[in-house]
């Protein structure tokens, strides 16, 4: 049996996305640029896109530019905020994902800014006082703080951030890669200015992205080229990779709920069934709390075992299992993951992330569960 | 009848290109960036591909990076051999593409260059002796020439450049995207530092794109996230582009020859043909010239008519005919072009790029030619 419990690494590309991205890819090859009718054929396509889009999360379509995936756009939103207002200082939190991270800290070491992070307690939970603090000190900062922590799954309060933001004049980026998709944004009323996404994280394709900036706001664009996208990104649209994830982010909002139920109910007989299987299993952040996590991803802390010990991804893959140890963004997962040595996880016990799609079945959870359960050993 | 000919903007995408793209779309999903069975098969997928390419360039795999098009891999050689190598002062032509002008004029409004441009003539021939003064007043530049015009085809002459750039210390960026793929090059033996390539432009997907950097030179990633292409570009690869442009270039290199003399045959015929139709007819920069020229491209300056002022891509639309006033690679091309401009072509004069490839046929150009004949109100 394979069993691909990993989704928020990779989705696989629905097949209904892939039959919309076809026609592009056969048939209507022009360069959106163009002012013939083999151009504007893609340059209608495109905009249907943008608009589709930006209609789903309540913002204008003004408000929404195509990247090649999340990391461009959090890139882009990051550098270019900066550049653009002069930003000296950014606040972020030490459980962001890399592109947040290594970005900021890239430009903290080039001089650019300072960087102060907030506080976490050991569940990772964001200290909003702190927050508070730290943008008292630095009004007009830049504010990097993720909507669902691509690890451990806690989800943080955006409108609490957004409105401290407002309140301090500063710049709010959220890192929304893990939730884009999974749940509804209503742009025009959070307080943000900036979001990322990327189309492969909900069953889109992959090298498509989404920023959006709050038309209130204006940031320069962080590649430069021709005109594309109002000039905010130049080079020729990957317009398959737009069609797609147009399409993908449309199937997602529709069957939002259906999907949001199956994957719930997966998660929830996992937690039972590893709980019930392996004595001392905790889980690391709020993974393990239905309502206050990311519904799609469950961190699962497993009791030190010397059969196991660092080779328990190796053991699962042994077994057509695909998961994840920390994020997967980058290779060399193995090196160790900062998020749970933020919230100073127990380094002798494995930690697994499990994530979700509604591709999984309960067959598949209740196969996993078995086969751990079989790796520590315990014979029912 | 449709009639493309803007394969300098875009190509159509090979179905065999396509075909090699599709199991990635389909059945091998995962984030080569994870270490189990899922990733694993798509990171083979991507290692194979760069070695590929390599291979066909003569270079070595840990030269290759992917991008997300020619545009980002301008972009991050010159935006990153500036910083990483503290670079003061930069060398181009005002016939250069966007993606290295506009990338070039920003560094120099931020004040981190200065920029000086090699005199041309009035055909766009770079001077080389001008090219020499400069770096003899500024060596340690960095110089971004192109290998050939997007608009005119002028081809320049890389390693008399690469040698100049050598001897003044200077880091030598060439802007490749409208010869990849249509000429060879032996990377090992050209003295050239980065190189950019576009894969939509030799019927490669769009979204896909190559970097080279000579292994002598490290620069920094413009793209910062997770470690992925050696810590050069963070995000998830697009790993079907990626396929997608090593089938691309591989099938490119392997027919070569015969799509060279096809198209070499197209473009002499709508010369003789264009000339001995349209009095007066003549043609930008070297495109004219069977020797000196991109054979893809053919630049037309058509004596002024009041009939077809401002009206001559449209006109020719109306007939089924794409092709570009100047480069299409941005919006707005109908603003008039730079390279035009540089050249000091006749504005009164309508200049129209043919670009062919090998899926035009004989039975296209006669027809463009007899339409162009017609619009010119001559009677055979």
């Amino acid at each position: 049996m394979k069993v691909y419990l990993d989704n928020a690494a990779t989705t696989p590309l629905d097949e209904r996305v892939l039959e919309a991205m076809l026609p592009y890819m056969r048939n209507h090859f022009g360069n959106p640029s163009s002012v013939h009718s083999h151009g504007r054929e893609v340059r209608t396509a495109i905009e249907k896109s943008r608009k589709k889009i930006a209609h789903l999360l309540n913002a204008s379509p003004g408000e929404i530019f195509f990247t090649s995936g999340g990391t461009e756009a959090d890139n882009t939103a990051l550098l270019c905020a900066i550049e653009s207002y002069g930003i000296k200082h950014a606040i972020t939190s030490p459980i962001e994902h890399h592109a947040v991270l290594h970005t900021l800290e890239a430009c903290e070491k080039k001089g650019l800014i300072q960087l102060s992070y907030v506080h976490l307690d050991k569940k990772g939970e964001l200290n909003l006082e702190h927050l508070k603090e730290l943008l008292e000190k630095n009004p007009s900062s830049l504010v990097s703080l993720m909507h669902a922590n691509n690890e451990i799954g806690n989800l943080s309060d955006l409108h609490a951030i957004g409105k401290l933001c407002q309140e301090f004049g500063a710049f709010f980026h959220s890192d929304t890669v893990q939730t884009m998709g999974h749940y509804s944004l209503d742009l025009q009323n959070l307080p943000v200015d900036a979001v990322a996404a990327g189309g492969h994280k909900f069953h889109g394709p992959k090298g498509s992205g989404i920023l959006y900036v709050n038309k209130n706001k204006k940031i320069h664009p962080l590649i430069l080229g021709g005109s594309q996208e109002r000039s905010m990104r130049g080079g020729t649209e990957n317009v398959y990779g737009i069609v797609g994830i147009a399409k993908a982010f449309e199937l997602a909002q529709e069957e939002m709920e259906s999907r949001r139920s199956h994957i719930k109910m997966l998660k929830k007989r996992f937690i039972e069934l590893v709980t019930a299987a392996i004595p001392g299993v905790q889980f690391n952040g709020y993974s393990g709390d239905m309502d206050q996590s990311l519904y799609t991803i469950l961190n699962v802390s497993l009791p030190p075992s010397e059969e196991n010990e660092g080779m328990l991804l190796f053991n699962l893959d042994l077994n057509g299992i695909s998961v994840s140890g920390g994020s997967a963004c980058s290779s060399g997962a193995l090196v160790g993951s900062h998020v749970l040595r933020a919230l100073e996880a127990d380094p002798k016990r494995d930690a697994v992330r499990f994530s979700f799609s509604h591709f999984n079945t309960i067959e598949e959870i209740d196969y996993t569960v078995a086969k751990l359960k079989e790796l520590y050993g315990i014979v029912a």
